[in-house]
């Protein structure tokens, strides 16, 4: 299994086009289409929150039929919150895009990220749909193209592919994300599109993504808020040609690792873009008494404001650690607590340690950060990406809808 | 029932003092003691946290006996997550009082607020117990610095004075409080002593603050973490001569009703004293199916970065508002719910409305700001005070430690 070059066109029969359409008042990119060649089997994780965007509403409604044809998405107006007149909007974008691509309005997913509140610019969507259909192609550069009409308040790009051999076929999976702000645990502003060239059942691939999700996009917290149209879909079209995947198949555990290697390096990503942040910060906790325990600190931890702007100071205030720890609602002893910073042990049993203050800030001094807690209570782990909280975060977000 | 001017030294029998011993860099006031010329029923509140500090857990301990002479506290330095030697440090502090005041060690309390993770400098600690104990007076003015010696990063002061009538007694309830940052529900950086001349058993005063604690200082989130070195404490030393206040006497509502308006402005100027704060923020919530999910939906609302940053940014973003009450955990659905800001209707039934943009500018630019969530599912009510998020609040906690 190995990384390499490329975007969400990298597995066969996949295309895709982003173009600039209006929606985004700088005129970049705020429209992207990605089709398969044949219908292909499709699964999601949604948002959990209770309001839901429109267009999502309408992707969970469509991906239950198990196929998908395409995937289209705008950026630059999240299409939620405007009532029945939103849930039209999303039927007709996926009309729109089934009439052009020939195939049933069921087999298009609609996404929508970006103000909530506002009717869709159904004109500028119209023309849109046309010119990314007439642009569709199989090249990288229309894949960077879908991945740069769905940014918002991205700065980086996020794509990877990852391939693997099956049966002697080569199997492609490719990811695409976007999401810096809002982000958190049960998918906040997030949207991710992963395609593959394996052939494998809906409930499999379902299945796959799910365990994926939990372990990678449900990692990533920059600010705790979670957001009404956020999803995972991944679409299977099986041009590989491979023997398509069932729950019993050899094969299967190799497409669920290939999905969470995608999934984990965006999510990565995604914290490391995390709106105004300068590092990416991993949580680790070892030796919980449950898994749920584990879960607790890390979230707990990644969430705290005032841990995330001590790392943005580049201040190793261990202290703040072990007090989010502590109120976590998580059941361990403190005095069989050790903290981490790096490789550099800062509390050891609860208590200060005498730590090289110079070391320490060599490490703090890195784009990357590991937090680690190791507690004495059991076996249980957990990990948690998240970034630091900087200045850049209360400008971006203090008029991002004026 | 009324608010007068003056500080924790206004009931009868109570003396302060607020001295500068060394343990603020700065130079500033960093140990307070306040005594009572007598025994007082005592009872207290402390973090929930799994990690306590060490004065903290000796408080706590003192407290079960019900009575108290003095409080001794001091800023700059937490004493927690030291071991057992913060522990020996605390009952050190309370000997030293005890020794000066004439009273089993048993009747001190003590109280720490500061950095994490250091041993206290015993040697300013014992100079700075004499030099309170030398200057503590009754007038307004020790109180005052009783006061400024509990503030850490703290802007204004915090002090508030009640009085009422009971059996033709004048009864006095006065508070202060710290706290700014890592502020939060369940005891956060805050500790906060209460005096009070009025006679009453123990059992009944602790009902009493555990009542209003849960409605004032459990209702203020600035940043959503919570601190191991929270408490508020409440002394009674019954100076003001009423008949001893039990459980079924007529007066009792009447002190809780005053415990509860000390407490509801203390907590008020803690939300408006935020670290980087330029807004008082209250966020109100009616018509919820349940208590549980009203508390759900203030504290997803109150703690929101996004909805926090967009107050700072006086932008009339209520998809952030209507975002976090959907992510909360609270069940209600969203077709009924409005939101004000301030009278200003800006969503009805989970929509946009074309509200005046203008008034809207000019309700976010007042100093307080409420923010109104009205749903259809019952009647349950709750509301919760918090602030915006500046860049200050990044500045303040990037570099706290060093």
């Amino acid at each position: 299994m190995k990384i390499i070059d490329g975007g969400i066109t990298a597995p066969q029969g996949f295309y895709a086009a982003g173009v600039a359409c209006g929606l985004k008042k700088n005129g970049q990119p705020d429209l992207a289409l990605i089709a398969s060649d044949r219908p292909a089997s499709v699964a999601g994780v949604f948002t959990r929150n209770v309001v839901k965007g429109h267009s999502l509403q309408l992707a969970r409604e469509h991906i239950r039929n198990g196929l998908a044809r395409a995937v289209v998405i705008n950026s630059g107006n999240a299409n939620a919150c405007v009532g029945q007149p939103g849930l039209d909007d999303a039927r007709t974008m996926a009309a729109l895009v089934a009439h052009r691509i020939g195939c049933p309005i069921e087999q298009v997913l609609t996404g929508s990220t970006g103000v909530i509140g506002k009717r869709l610019d159904m004109n500028a969507v119209s023309s849109g749909i046309d010119a990314a259909y007439a642009s569709l192609a199989e090249s990288d550069e229309s894949a960077h193209l879908a991945e740069r009409a769905i940014m918002t308040t991205d700065l980086i790009p996020k794509e990877r592919v990852v391939r693997f051999q099956l049966d002697g076929r080569e199997i492609t999976v490719a990811g695409m994300a976007k999401g810096s702000g809002m982000i958190h645990p049960n998918m906040a502003t997030m949207i991710s599109v992963i395609t593959t060239d394996c052939a494998v059942e809906p409930a499999v691939l379902q299945q796959s993504l799910t365990a994926a999700v939990n372990k990678t996009f449900n990692r990533v917290s920059v600010d705790g808020d979670t957001s009404v149209c956020d999803m995972v879909i991944v679409l299977a079209n099986g041009a590989a040609g491979n023997t398509l995947l069932t729950q019993t198949s050899d094969g299967t555990h190799l497409l669920a690792q290939a999905i969470e290697l995608v999934s984990t390096e965006l999510s990565r990503l995604i914290a490391r873009d995390g709106e105004g942040a300068t590092k990416l910060v991993e949580v680790q906790v070892n030796g919980a008494a449950s898994s749920d325990d584990a879960y607790k600190i890390v979230l707990a931890v990644a969430k705290s404001p005032l841990v995330k702007t001590a790392i943005f100071g580049e201040d190793a205030n261990w202290g703040r650690v072990l007090t989010a720890a502590g109120y976590s609602g998580a059941d361990f002893n403190p005095d069989g607590c050790d903290i981490y910073l790096g490789n550099l042990k800062v509390c050891e049993k609860g208590c200060a340690l005498l730590f090289d203050e110079v070391l320490a800030k060599q490490i703090l001094q890195q784009k990357d950060i590991l937090i680690r807690i190791e507690l004495s209570e059991g076996v249980a782990s957990d990990r948690m990406w998240t970034c630091d909280f900087s200045y850049d975060y209360v400008r971006i977000n203090g008029s991002y809808r004026t």
